[in-house]
Formats: C-alpha cells, structure tokens, sequence
C-alpha cells in the first residue's frame, strides 16, 4: 500500500479547502481502514469551506473533511473479528465516549463527549479513512453506491420521522433541504396520509412535490398555517417535522400543529426563538422533541431495511458526480442553494 | 316510514338464519337510526348460522345479525347534536359500559361489559339499525361504500398491525384469512420491509401474493420457520401477526420470531396452547399482546385516514354481491373456505 | 329539597364575588346532582376574582365559581344507571366535546371545545352542583374529605409526573405553588431519587422541604443550574417539571435538563419565552411535553389509587378551613401569596 | 501480585465443585482486572454444583463460578481510559457480541451469542476476576458492599418491575425467591398500589411481608385467583411479576390479571406451558413480556440511582457471611429452601 493519498483538507485557520498528499491513516487494534467508494458534501462541510464562526470554534485544522461516504474495508484491527476485508459499509461517524450517562441509557447519539469523524478528527473525503470498528455499518450488496454516500443525512430523516407515530398520520415538513426532501419521502414509504411541505425556493418546491408532498406550500406567498389548518377540519397536522432552523418557520410550524400533536425539530436555529409556550405547547399538550443525528444504531437498521426492500425513492435527490479533484466546483454549486446532493469520488469515478 | 322492515335474523336455538319482518329499531335520545347501505359477512356471522357451541352459549334469539356495515344516518335522538341526518357513516358496533376500569384508563375496546350490535343485540343485516352515537363513525365520501363496509376486520387488521413499531420491521402473517390478507396490505402500506406469510390454502396464498406479501410459505409443504430464519441471516422476523388461532401456526410463528420481536395474537384458538415460554417468550426477551376488536377510536382515526389518502389497496378481497334476500347463497360459498368478502345489500344493490 | 341554595357568583363584569341565592341546577337525562361536602380555592379563582385580562375574556357573569370539590350524589338523570343516590364522589370539571379529533385518539383532556364547569358554566361553590354523569369520580371512602376537596390541582400534578419515566430518575421542580409542592409528594412516591426545588419565596420553600424536596435553592440568591450540575455530576436532572410559567425559571430549566431529558411543562408564562432551541432542545435531543389539565381518565385512576394506597402525604399543603360565607377571608389570605390549600364548606363545616 | 489465587471452581463433569489454586486472569488490552470483595450465591450456581441437565449442556469444565459480585479494580488494560485501579465497581456478567441485530438495535441482553462470566468463562469466585471494561459498572460509595454483591439479581427485580408502568399499579408477584422479594421492595418503592404475593413455603411468606407486600397468599391453602379478584372490585391485578416458573403459579398468574394487564415472565418453567390464549391474553388484550437479564445498562442505572436514593431496603434479604472456603456450609443451606442471600467473600471478610 502507498504511504500516502489524496485528502481534501482545511490546512488552516482561513475560508477554502486545499486537496493534499496526506498519510494513510494509521488504525489501532479495535478500528478498520475503509478504501472510499463514493462520498457527499453536508451542509456543514459549506460551513467549514467558508470558515464562519461555528466552524472557527470548532474546527482545528489540518484536517479532513468529509462524513457522508460508503467504501470498503481495506484492513482491519487486531482485535476486530465480526469484519473483513471487502466488506461493503458505511459508517456513523459520531464517536460515542461509551461510559457518560448517556452511552449508558441508551442514547449514545447524545454523548456530551462525541467526536465526529471528518469534524474533529480525519474524514472520508479522501482514499481511504480509519474509523471504530463499532461504528462501522455493513451494507447489503443490494444497496447502490450513491444510497450508500448519503445515509448520515438520510438517517436524520428516517430518525425525525420515526421519532414517534406516522402511520395514518397527517404531516408537515417545514422546509425543503435534503433532508426535508428526504423526510417527504421517509413518510410517504410509513405511510403518512397528506404530507404538507413549506419552501419559499420555488426550485426545492418542485422537488418536494417529486419527492411525494401532497400539498407544497410558499409561505412567503400565502399563509401557511391557515392553509393547513383549512385542509384538515381545522385540526392542525399530526406531527410538524421542523428542518429549516428558521424562527417563522418554527412559529408557522406551532401555529399548524394540532392539540396532541409531535413537532420534531432537526433543523437548528441560529438565534433564541420567542415561542408562544401557552397555546403553541401547554394548552395543546403537544410534544417537542429534539432530534440530532442517528439513533445508534437503531436509525442505521432501519434505514438500511427501507433500503434494501426498496421502499424509498430517492433519485431526485441525486445531481453531479464529480472525481475529489473538481471539489471546487462541487462547493460552488451548491453554495448556490442547490438542494440535491452531489457525490464525490476520491478513489476516482465509478463507470 | 314503514313500521316494518327486512331483516336476516337467528329466531330459534338451532341452525340456520332467516329473512323475517321485523319493527324498525326504537333509538333512545342518545342514539342514531341508520340506513344500511352496504354489509359484508364475518366469520362470527358463519358460526352463528352453523350454531356451534360458542353460539349456543351466547346467543339469544331473536336477534338480528350484521356488524360490518355502513350507510347513511336517517335519524338521530334528542340529545344528539354532532350528528345529522343524511352523514354517510359506520360505526364501532362494540357498546362499552363507560364506567368499568379498561373504560377509565383508555381501554374501552376490551371492556369486559361490552355488548355487541348485531350479536347481543339487533344488528345490521336489516335495512334498518339503531345505534348509540358514541359509536357512530363518520366516513369522507372519498371512501367507497364497499369499503365502508369492512372496517371492523379491516380495524382488526389496523389494530393488529399498528399495535408496536412497523415502518422498515420484517413481518410474519400467519394465516391469510380476510384480516390476515388486509394485514398484509396495512403492513405494506406503513413501511415494512420483508412481509412473509403462511397459509395452507392455495387459494389464499394467491390472495395473500395479490395483497403485497412478499413470501409465501405453504407450511404443510415445507419447514416454515426454518424458511424464515433462513431469509432473515438467522435473525428471524421482528413482527409475527398470528391470525389463525391455530396451535401449530401459533407455536411455529414463535420460533419464527426474533429475540426481542413482537407477537400480536389475534386468531382465537379453541383449545389451551402449549408453549414453549422459555425459549420462545422469556429468553428471547419477546412481548406477545392479545388483540381484540379495534381501540375506540384511534384504529377508526388511522384506517380511515389511510384509505382517505388511498394508501390501502384492498380490491382482490372483494368477491360477489348480494342482495340481503340471497343471503343462502351467501353463507354457503363462505363456508367452503372462500377468502374474500362478499357484499350483501339490505336496501337493494347500488348501481 | 328547596328550590334555592347559597352559591359564590361572579354576578358582573367587574372586581369580586359575592354570596347569592341560586336556583338549584336542572339536570338532564345524563346528568347528577352532588351536594358539595368540600372545595378548594384555585389560582384561577383568584384571577377571576381580580377580574385580569383573562378574566374578562372568557368569564360571561352571572356564574357561580368552583372547578375543586367532593361531595355526595344527590339525584341522577333518567338515562344514569352505573351511579346512585349516596355515592362519594369527585368530578373532572373539564367537559368534553366527544366527538373532535382528539376526543376520538384518547386525548380528551385537550379537547378543543371543552366547557369548564366552574368557569364557563355553574360550578361547586355552591350547596349543590349538576355535573354530567360521564364526569363524575366515585371515591374510595378511605380517601378523606380533604384530600377528596383537592383532586383536580393533585391531577395536575400527576398528570405531569407520570407524562414519562420517573422511577429512579432525578428531579428539578421550578416553582412550589400548590401544584409544584404536590409534585415533590408525587414524584417522591412514585421511585425519584434526587428531587431538587426552586422557589423564591422562602415560606414555600420551606413547604417544599416539609413535601421531600432534597435539595431546594433559591434561584434568586444562588446560580440554580449550576448548583444542579455540580450536583449531578455535570449531567443534569433527568426530569423538568415546570410549574412557574416564569420565563427565567424556564430558562434555566432547560439549562439544567440533562441531553435526553424530559421537561414537562404546566406553568403558564403570560408571554412568549425566547428559547435556545439549539443547545436546550435540539443538541440535547430533549423531549418536551405541553401538560394540560388531567388525562380523563387515567391520572383520576392513577392518583386516588396512590391516594387510597395512602403513598401521597399532603398534609403540610392544608391550611385553614373556612364556611362558604367567609369567602373574603380566604381569597384575601391566598392574594397573599399563602401556598396552601384553603378548604371551603357550602354546606357547613365538618365536625 | 502473587501468579496463583483461590477459586471456587468446577474441575470436572460431575457434582461438587473444588476451591483451587488458580492462575491469576490475563487480561487483554479492553480488560480489567478486579480483586473481588463481596460475592452472592446465585440459583444457577446450585444448578452447576448439583450438575443438573443444564449444567451437563452448557457448563465446560474446568471454570470459575461466580457472577454475582462486587470488588475493586486491581489493573486496567492499556487502551481503557475511562477506569483507573481503585475504582470500586460490579459488573453486568453477560458480555454480548457487539455486532447482532439486537445489539444494534439496543437490546444487548439479549444478544443472541453472549457468553455470561462465571458461567462460560472464569468468575467471580475468587480473589481476581478479568472483566471487559464496557461491562464494569462503576459504584457510588455510598452503596454497600452487600449491596453491590447482589446487583445481578437485583437488576432482573428492576428489569422487571420497570417494563412497563408501574406508579398507581396493583401488582401480583407470583413466587417468593430472591428476586421475588426483591420486586415486592422495587414495585413498593416505584409508587405501585396494592402488592399481592403468593408463595406456597411459609418462611417465604414471612419475608415477603418484611419486604412490603400488602397481602401474601398460600396458593395451596387458598384459591389465590378468586381472593386477589374479590380485593380489587373483580378487576383483577394491573401487572403480574411472574417469579416462579411454575406452571400453576403462572396459570394462576393470568386469571388474576386484569383485561388490559402486563404480565411480565422472568421465570423459567422446565416444561411447556399449556395457555388458555383466548380468555387470559387475546380477549384480554394483555401483554406479555419475556424478561431476561438486565438492560444494558439503563437497568444498572436505574438500581444504582435507587439504592444511592436509599429508596429500597434489602436488608431483610441477608443472611450468612462466609469464608470462600466455607462454599460447601453456603451451598447446603441454600439447598434446603432458604430464601435469603448468604455472601461469600473470597479476599477475607469484612470488619
């Protein structure tokens, strides 16, 4: 094996990313060495391209990006026996701390010590990436590569969406990113009834409508809530699945929301948001429920049984398929409000 | 309004049904007079005519027979105001007392009070039925008539179905009678992954393939649990939904199932089942409900929320059409173990 | 029996109440008459003795107050069978609709079209009262008059208590009105293990100690979440039971609250409350649940069987006792700010 | 450290057991070593002492006994951070595999492939016992070293009563062993109602009262469905702790549950078990829940908050203390009925 390998990285403290002739990762005797088949930009990695200030906290460069991947096991740890070579995976890329309180009861996904893989330490925009055995997910075969790139986002959706009751349930999806997008088609295949979906990009609209939403919404043109409100008897949706971070649209969300009803909240909010506690939460007994990342590893099995049977459709999702060395204009496209997600080759371009 | 009307009723302790002239229900302020527009005949219905022991123990003649139904209100009691002549409507024909403890905790559906319409008393075979308001339904006229009249096995089936998690879980339907085959297309619609059933009709399993399962087993011909296990790397099935009461299928269902899988019972065996409890419940860490009826009223929420937004595809159960008069036609092409429903129409066939 | 009785009325729109003879209630066929052996005053009775913005609002004078109360069954309604003459009873004062989407999932006690016997009709500072028969509690007679005079603030209580787990779990109670100080009882009984109170007046906190409290601050003196943390190992309390409605309460509320925490909220800000949605609710995968009155009718089954188990001492809540006609001292002693429960009599005192 | 210890051991496919010089455990590098303080004698040990069935197919000899324990950690291995020499801990004895659907879907007691320290691998009953560090639970001080001894049993008590709702419950805890006593003082301390337990041996009888039951019935005096349906209004218990694996008890268990109840089985009957399913599960809408183990690790969580909480006294559970040597005094005793918990100590006892 070579000593070293393309890695897309940030090398310091400045907007950009540069591509670099990096070391193979070295792994310890419970990790694997996973060769990269296919990866795809987050959100968050556009927040690490332009350095703005949550990424000035948090990042510590040099390191490589990169979260979102599928690839196969290249080598693995002396005390790894339940994987092999060759095996087709993903990965969580959340690294649990195993011993908090949290690790303890059952939501790792909420470990107040988590270090994220392609964050805190070296990711998978590269040839090849060292992660946790315990965090690897092996992928049936049936699988494609490009579902294979996506299911961290995709696990946020499946994780909001099955974050309580769905079946027979009316739904609103307030915002239209990927992983909006994803949630409309997440609830579709648990069977939801009408799914409503909120988006003032006229672009997102149409793919929420091709991703299965009953009813798109523009709330910049008209009155979201009372337009729901309307099309269900005046009760109000089941359950709100919050995943633009946008104080209107999480007050919309409420106002929408009928007494009794779940509000699933992915999306993050960059401010305080006044909330009318009284008559959006208390006198409608509603619940509120936080969502981050995957459950694990309850989220992964689940996702990947939707997949493999072949209940989700996720093809509109999919635009430009670039080699890592045209990285700069993958991070342009998307700057740009593209919502689809673009994938990513290290290990070049699968025929 | 005539004083009289058609009705199929049971008049003396011994086999046998028979077309009568009846009074038109008296209703009380609290209750509704409905239209029957369209029926559909339960098993319970077959063992009545047949007048086996579990009849002669609870059955007392005269009574009118029918609770699966809907139609259309013609008039309601002094004290109701919510409902009104002319809705289109079914209704939950299990009466609960209101006042014992599953009614106080939010279990009316297995109060041990129950009296049932069309059982303990006059029912819906008849062009006319009086019925609490409580128990009315009210159906959205995108609900087709036949339809509407097979929500109470198709409410077991909900029932049965949406009891625990379903979306992206591996599914056993043991037994592919009408709910078995309805369970199959609930399953589906609300998300799982593998749905295997088993069944020794060949006619059935058919159905069962027509329905949405994705295995068909014959377990006279082959080794079902060893089948499962085999398609499922030894894991066996997350969800076993036992629909035959038959002992075997009950206890081959169980090593079909998973550690920590849930089993929802709602066949209805005639004798005492030997169980192997440590192996298959304790050890496995198993959770087994008995299901009964349909909960009063979220399942009625959720399948008709469901058909509503046309999720649920049910048309290969429905078999022949018959006015109430053919009712012996009827009950005999039942008895020879056809799967389907067939419809039977009080007040004349619609066009 | 006599056709007039004594009753505390809000008579017009304005300041006060005052002592009138009333007719006594005509009930219908579903109906019962109680004569009211014991009320509590609420806060709420307050505000409409004050005649606040709410107040003014929703109170259509004349009516007679009182949703707090036990008494005897005096009469029942024609169509009332599963209650008699004689019977000690309570009552859920909350008056349902039955028919809307809640009513219909089990979700009764947030029924948008609930009438509140009390507020917006007749209530129980009265001789006698007319409650629907559907609503009525029938009493254990080992539960004692008092604890019988209390039940709708202790459901309060419950309700919020068992909304999640609580066995074994950490506590923190923001604000020991009455309803907060029985939450200390209730969440003790029930298997907490550290409970933590917040108060600023130190006569409460004082009672919240005498309810169990182990550890109660004074948050205007000392930096609450940070006493909590230390206190938890920087983990935090598994459950917030707010009951202030105090936005800073509430805010530091959630700073306290563990990742996967629970925070049920029943105090009632009267404005919005900013937020941090990110860190309190989101990052900490928190669940948040509005809690309004009681569940109809779990929490009356859970709590008089804590109450008839003798698991709950409230002894330190009970203040005096007065008659009916000394209704200005009482209002006058709970403006003060008195946390305790004042017992009225409207049909003389016990002995 | 010496290369040799005492242990307890099996040396061969026959009854008895040896005490032995053995080799101090090696340990890997996601190991520690524990010098152990307290131990507790477990049913299953009798079962290996005794060589019965189930011994002669599962136990391999030669093997250490012992997996009930508490000590304090004597040496870590080098990629363990997060426990240091000195940390006094116990530790859940079964170690699951890791990688199986239920250990990635958070039901690792019961992975399919555990192997239980002291049962297939070297124990507890000695002076060092080798354990990986993802299984040791870290103990409060403030928590006995009786106490910890006996965590393993305790935790199926916890594990048991804490599967489903149990504040404001009537409870029947079938069979007054260890951890049927020991749910009696956890449902008690949990806020359940009225605890019925029956237990045909007197002395059993005896300590079932000093541990808080509120009515203990012979079974083989007294028709135990009938007396607990005469003490709750014919409703029947709300949850059933099946602790003996008797077939009559759990027979009995179930015609004493009421409609809607938890039957929850930690018992292990020897034989199949005939079940009337319609009338005692199906009709009932019962659940029935097989329970093994203890959760990992919300059930350590939950006991360890308890006992630090001082919420439960075991203290009547007690009973010898012992010399490792002394294992043959122990095992007779426990041979002959004795409820209770006798404590071995392989370092030397306590002061």
């Amino acid at each position: 094996m070579a000593s070293t390998m393309k890695a897309l990285r940030k090398m310091q403290a400045a907007r950009g990313l540069s591509l670099e002739a990096a070391g193979v990762p070295a792994i310890g005797p419970t990790d694997v060495l996973v060769r990269v088949k296919a990866t795809s930009i987050c959100g968050t990695d556009l927040h690490i391209y332009g350095w703005d200030r949550w990424s000035q906290a948090r990042i510590k460069p040099p390191v490589t990006l990169g979260h979102e991947f599928c690839g196969v096991i290249e080598k693995v740890g002396g005390e790894v026996s339940a994987l092999k070579s060759g095996d087709f995976v993903s990965a969580e890329m959340h690294v649990n701390c195993g011993h908090c309180h949290q690790c303890r009861v059952g939501e790792a996904h909420i470990c107040p010590n988590v270090k994220i893989i392609g964050i805190d330490q070296d990711g998978a925009f590269a040839e090849l990436v060292g992660i946790p055995a315990s965090n690897i997910v092996r992928l049936d075969p049936a699988i494609p590569e490009r579902y294979g790139a996506i299911l961290d986002p995709l696990g946020n959706a499946v994780h909001t969406v099955l974050a309580g009751e769905i079946a027979g349930q009316t739904v609103l999806v307030t915002g239209c990113g990927p992983i909006g997008l994803m949630s409309i088609a997440v609830a579709k295949a648990c069977g939801s009834s009408t799914v409503f979906a909120t988006e003032t990009n006229e672009h997102r609209r149409g793919m929420a409508r091709r991703m299965g939403a009953d009813v798109v919404i523009n709330p910049a043109a008209e009155d979201a809530p009372r337009r729901i409100l309307g099309e269900t008897a005046s009760t109000g949706v089941d359950v709100l699945l919050e995943m633009s971070g946008n104080p209107s649209a999480i007050q919309q969300g409420f106002k929408a929301l009928r007494a009794g009803g779940r509000a699933s909240l992915l999306g993050n909010p960059t401010e305080n948001v006044p909330l009318d506690l009284v008559n959006d939460v208390i006198f409608k007994g509603a619940t509120v429920q936080g969502i981050y990342g995957r459950r694990m590893y309850e989220t992964w099995v689940q996702m990947t049984a939707l997949l493999k049977a072949g209940r989700l459709n996720l093809e509109p999702l999919f635009g430009e398929r670039v080699k890592l060395e045209q990285f700069e204009d993958a991070f342009q496209k998307l700057q740009g409000g593209m919502a689809g997600k673009i994938l990513m080759y290290p290990n070049g371009m699968p025929q």
